[in-house]
């Protein structure tokens, strides 16, 4: 047994896995959740009047989409959710995807982050993404990409309180 | 200027910035938001027979409050609202602390925190917390005190979800 677990890991790559484990724990609450609603469920608001789930689970799948442009990892795999369910609210439109066509995507664009994320080099995480300056960088160095992973960590628990209100 | 953020500030304190940073900004939301309800206001419930406000309030003082026994840092400040608000549901008792209260806790909890975690090296942060045994940790060494203080920082968020939909 080694002495200590930094002997096992050296610490930038510990960040990373701390990080990215934290990531995949709620990606994972929310993939469980997502796949116990049937699709007459996902039509259900998380309190009357307000966002219906499949709602929500476009928003996180379009929020999380747009990780990869945000981290130079190519463009979205999905741009045509992204005014519907970022830049407009609930209801904005008339036509929405299904519930079927949602649950494709988000475990394309999850399976999809996961292979890039495993890919990168645990340095990389500390460098800026696109939507930052090098100046600015260069004067908040914390804001990089993995403050930006943890930022999209706690916007899916954010809304994952709200869907655990739907009583099924 | 620096011709790299990495001169201003070694790695290993780069990845406590950014959580801590992660963690003070849902602290703020959080301190934002009841900073702005009445004592009225705390006694509305997130959707109809469902949590009221000042039992988010209280649920969140107390598991923010469990941190400084579980990183070694000394007992709860406010070990009486332990059983209230993280082991029974909302109005199993009577008797709760006024709003009033909370907002005082609140912020001597998080006032005490940011004093504790201040103070605390960078290095301490990659220990285990006193809830894990030392054979786990050496399995597991990404669980450790930042691995919690992220878990917390969701916690927070998805509170703050539930409690975005109250109307005021």
């Amino acid at each position: 047994m080694p002495a200590s677990p930094h002997a096992i890991q050296p610490i930038p790559e510990l960040f990373v896995t701390i990080t990215l484990t934290a990531w995949h724990q709620q990606v994972k609450r929310a993939t469980n959740l997502f796949q116990t609603f049937s699709t007459e469920q996902l039509e259900l608001e998380i309190a009357p009047g307000r966002n219906r789930a499949l709602y929500l689970f476009g928003h996180l799948i379009a929020a999380n989409d747009g990780m990869l442009p945000l981290f130079g990892l190519g463009e979205r795999l999905y741009p045509q959710l992204e005014t519907l369910f970022l830049r407009t609210p609930d209801r904005s439109e008339t036509a929405y995807p299904s519930g079927e066509t949602l649950k494709i995507y988000w475990a394309e664009v999850h399976t999809h982050l996961e292979a890039q994320f495993n890919e990168m080099e645990p340095a990389t995480w500390f460098q800026r993404h696109t939507a930052m300056t090098n100046e600015d960088w260069q004067k908040e160095p914390h804001r990089n990409k993995l403050s930006v992973l943890l930022s999209r960590t706690s916007h899916i628990s954010y809304h994952l309180g709200q869907l655990a209100m739907i009583r099924l």
